[in-house]
């Protein structure tokens, strides 16, 4: 299937805002777990109805729903009614063709963008959409499928590291949107370890096979590059506050966030850059290799096709050739083959040839 | 015919607001046809002139008024008077070389955008102009013939699908936008399922008719992007809600159509930094299979051109040629030639060419 | 002479204000004409002195004073003097190599801009500067020579076609540039079928000669772009309706040429887009032409070449040939160099080249 | 020494407003020359001292002080002292790698440009900082050595030519400006007469040295472009008419030079555009030239090498070989060859090859 | 390890704020100075804790605190505690992957920027993250390492050189800062010539070794832009005295940085410029090198191919060949020979191969 456009033409043309699950059912069942917190308590619960959450998110401490798989529509549809939802909302947690963005409704901030992790084979980025809802005192992450990035932020709450336990939901969204942009670096790392790998290898020997990696490190660039140019706005809107669900105590950690994105951007841009340098030079060793190819050719087809014309003279059989008969002719023969021989060595090594 | 550029010669230096059909004429005759509906009732009927639709739009009902063929200047000119629209906009209707736009007249909005299909084969985009004017209560359409990606639209307010049935004439405009848009990605799916193919393809044998195929989309490309990027502007246009006619409940769905807006215009771009990846490849193959040719060349010449001058060597019929008369000369010399040709074989096994 | 940057260095160091007439004279004597109308009446003329129109402009009806040929200083002169025109403009208005701009002076607006035309063979863009003046009641326009795009215009006042006899001298103004800028549209349709003629000839017989009418093709667009660039910020100026005299009733016609100068721009921009994909599969059809060249020498040297060798073998004088005195020595070598050439062919069809 | 980056290194950790004259010393003695003139009177001096030229500027005449060579520092601090101008001011004025730039100190303006010649060769630009002080009524010109572009306004001032008498020293300031900008075009110009020099040569004969032409070219445009781009803002500052010491009269005057301004950089971007194209008609003119060259090849060789072997054949000494023995075997032979010959000729026909 | 993106990676997913040094560990102690000055005294000392230097602080005289080495994490806590400090400002410090940025925190701004320098065979730029927090009255600057490009500030610091005892913080922090970007165009000043050198290489020959180098060059620019672009930003936001501890005094010396700043940018850009010209010349030496090696293959080749295939028809042993008794024909052979020898010549000739 095309990673580039998710399978929207089933959706072409249905009313808007109707809850239809695109792409491959990705899990058989939906899961759903509850991390609720305070500065002094903690606990953790998996729920098999959405509305089992409910006394949780009533309490004035921190709640984390997080969802894995979007399959199931009616959970959407029952978060929905519960939390008065936009349903172009729901639509856009369900249809996962989205692009990073970032709205604000008021009573809860809906923010989209895309957890990447690279392939085992390291060959291709898999892309999931992770869409978070952002309450005044709770956090609905939706992902595709279970595994994430957020556990380190699992272990921080659980182990009460870092702040976050004294900080609000908005911060608790921050812990988790910081934790996606982190791992984009390491995808960044990866390419670049494997971009100076490449160059080792292309002086060595540029092989076909080369350049197959090289455009595929260059498309997964392109995908890459659709995922993150977004961020720079969604990420941006946040730390400008213009919503009251986010807190004045964030906003150094949101800036921070930017400037990672920027870094993630910049990064992206010079990997483009390195691949296209990589590329430059794969062409030029092929065009230099066969600049060899010829050489050889020209060099020993330019010494031996006058040689071979003079010998090919006299194994002419005329009855009256002078020459044949001579006493001298053969050995004459022979020095003026290796006179013409050592004369073209000499022209190819004045034009530097060898 | 140009497709880039229709023949606006034909009209150089009329008078502005003259009504001259150009293009080839489509249809043979113009159909319209009405669609009035409310949250209670809705009535469906082809007309024969437009003034027979004149007592729908009296009703406070949403009425849609879709006419396909533009040849008929009669019509449109009494449309013009009916509804009091500026000369200029009826120009832009009948004459179907515009440039997606958004005008506001007050009283009605004027939007003009380019609905696309593939043609059979697919390897062609078919184009057609379609101009919306939005009323307080009604929607005209003007297409250039029969046929369009509405279908779904009028199935939802027959079968009261969805909300359309509640919503005014402005939401309307927004669902036959939507379907308008929501269909370029129908489009951007092909293409990206045919750059996949083509990249299989160039990987075992690249072709000449692979390059052709290649440079068409990268043609077809030009040409939907010149469809696609302006109508960013024409929808943000419409959702800042600079006109009255534009409701409050509506502008969530403008909101989400620029959205759709933005990922029609990034798939274009992803399509063409594609198409230049596969272009590179391809390049880089016919350049990679040359190589091939001259290394095959190279290799039976230099080997060979040696092996026949010795040869010649010996077929001169020099009288005095002592090595003729020995006994072990010709074994010796097949010795020779065997050594050359082994040496050499081991020179391009070392030169990796073998 | 340099047809991108004028002999303005004959020029360099003068005082500004100067009237110095560029470039060659390319006309005898100027050709001034009158052209007066208002609702009910109209009247042509054709003047020897300026002052002969002072009388028709003192009139409440519209004047159009239309001037061909810049090299009679004294009466560009005299305009100035009567209208009290900045000297700095009638500079501009003899300096032909003005880029084209728009100036209000409070009293007057001054327009200039590039009126193109295709020579007779099509092969280059005839440039001539036109500039215009447009007063309360009058419009006088500048032109380097006789022969104009405007008969159009002529003819809707004599006739009494469309609305122009109702309208002002910026309506006037208007539709001159609209003649002009149509025009435009004219040699991008041209381009336009060349670049198709050219594809199709590309296909089958990519010559030298077919490079050199890609390259003048784009750099007649390279001179098209630097004349349509400007216009887009002209016609703006003028579509704000910062001066008093552009009326309202003009403005939407203003922005329908708005519209057509973005058009005219798209235009170029795309016909650059289709050249430089022309010029990739120029270069394309080059080199794969190359490649077949290449492949057909490889075939018939690497199959001859060795049969040529065996031929040698049997060719040598030595005394001490067993072969030579075999019966079935000849057929034998026959088989072994039919053998070769098989096996020869039978590898060729299996990488494809045959 | 490199032309891109003056040796601003040994200046690298100076204290900042340090006076350090960089780059050789161009001249043995700093020249001053004093212009003074008003409606009524002028009069020229050259002076030793700059303190000489005091009295003039008491006066209310304007007073031009023109100072030939930068390495005499002291000086340099004496005006510095006398027209209590900042330090960096004067750092600026004596280092000679700044890009054009203005600056406003409330009781004088400061302007940097680069007054360009191409050399005697016309290969290279010769570059030369000029700035600019306009006081309120006197200007000091900076320049690096003797010569410039500045005689045409000497011999407007002291021939009353042009109303440059009759203004303040702001005018003054803009004709140095202006005759240093329309020098610009006439360098312009001359790359164009170039590139449609070598535009003739290519399509005769593309030499290696073609190219390195074309590259000095580029190269110098880099350069050009490096010290025209930043006069657009410079002088935008200065129309914008942010400071007292320009008056009212003399803006359109700058909104002309702008217009020059721009012109000149549009000139720039067009060199650089048919810089590129030249170099594209180079490169395929290589290429093709480099097909014929194989073309011919080709042809003799799969011509002649065919015909060679079946010549090989019947030079083997099989005692065997019945064909030797028969009466019209030499006759048929050459048929054979000449079949083969006609053949593969009509081949190459058929490809277009001949 | 990838110089393009440290490894943060480590890093990821630990609370934001954690101080953890990444890298290598470049020194094994940290080492601390103070240089204590006002305009009347000036001390200097080295500490062994943070806390030594407090006394210093609390006075009014200007304190520069220059700390080499990061590793030690208790140092850099302890003087977030004691000023205060943002911990994401801390982890900044530590974490050196940063890209130049400038943060205002009301009672002290925070600068981070890259000091670049050549490494000793200047093949690459060895990089190293300057940070520095400016207080009221103290500039504390940490680096990864000893030694820097700040000798020249404390020269003048300690020699009363300039006006830098004078001023007051802020200069200093001004100070450091035009140290750190003066070097950068000692380096652009090395590239230029290292360009200037290859280029002089390119024309006599161009091999493989020398795109080595031109790559490098490019890559290290890459390099250079990634530190030099977010500069220009961060010298503005100071320029533009946002925070209340940049004084009046010392804006025109920021102003005169951020020129130098634009000017570094300019030569990153001039300097890519050039670079790509290089390579446009290397591409094209090595295509000119091809072609020569072609046309003397060719030459050759098709001079002697003709000849041997004469020589080899007399060589055929066919007992009816009327030529080989004839008296002239060897003498004839040779005539011909030489005729087709003499024609192939002047053929070449005229296409200019010769």
């Amino acid at each position: 299937m095309s990673r580039f456009f998710k399978k929207v033409s089933e959706k072409s043309g249905l009313s808007p805002g109707s809850l239809v699950s695109i792409g491959d059912k990705k899990m058989e069942k939906v899961r759903m777990t509850i991390l609720d917190y305070d500065e002094k308590s903690m606990s953790e619960k998996e729920i098999k109805t959405f509305d089992e959450c409910l006394p949780f998110i009533k309490t004035p401490s921190i709640t984390w729903i997080n969802i894995d798989g979007l399959h199931d529509i009616d959970i959407i549809q029952r978060i929905g009614e519960i939390f008065n939802i936009h349903p172009l909302v729901l639509e856009d947690i369900v249809n996962t063709g989205q692009r990073p963005k970032y709205e604000d409704h008021e009573n809860y901030l809906f923010i989209v963008l895309k957890m990447l992790q690279l392939e085992e084979k390291e060959e291709k980025i898999r892309t999931e959409q992770v869409s978070l809802i952002l309450g005044p005192n709770f956090v609905i992450s939706f992902q595709e499928e279970e595994g994430d990035v957020f556990n380190p932020v699992r272990e921080r709450i659980k182990n009460y590291k870092g702040k976050i336990r004294k900080m609000g939901a908005d911060y608790l969204a921050y812990a988790l949107l910081d934790a996606i942009i982190d791992n984009y670096f390491v995808i960044l790392e990866k390419f670049d370890e494997k971009i100076e790998i490449i160059e080792d290898e292309l002086l060595d020997n540029p092989s076909p096979k080369t350049l197959q990696i090289i455009h595929n490190l260059k498309r997964e660039t392109i995908f890459l590059r659709k995922s993150v140019w977004p961020l720079r706005e969604v990420i941006a809107s946040l730390e400008r506050r213009e919503s009251k669900l986010i807190k004045e105590t964030t906003v150094p950690y949101l800036r921070d966030l930017y400037d990672h994105t920027i870094r993630v951007i910049e990064g992206v841009e010079t990997v483009r850059d390195l691949i296209s340098g990589v590329l430059d030079i794969y062409l030029s060793s092929v065009s230099n290799k066969m600049n060899n190819v010829m050489k050889v050719l020209t060099i020993i087809a330019t010494i031996f096709i006058p040689l071979t014309f003079i010998a090919g003279i006299y194994g002419m059989n005329f009855r009256f050739m002078p020459e044949l008969e001579w006493r001298w002719s053969y050995p004459s023969v022979w020095v003026l083959m290796i006179a013409v021989f050592v004369s073209m060595l000499l022209y190819f090594r004045r034009k530097g040839w060898i």
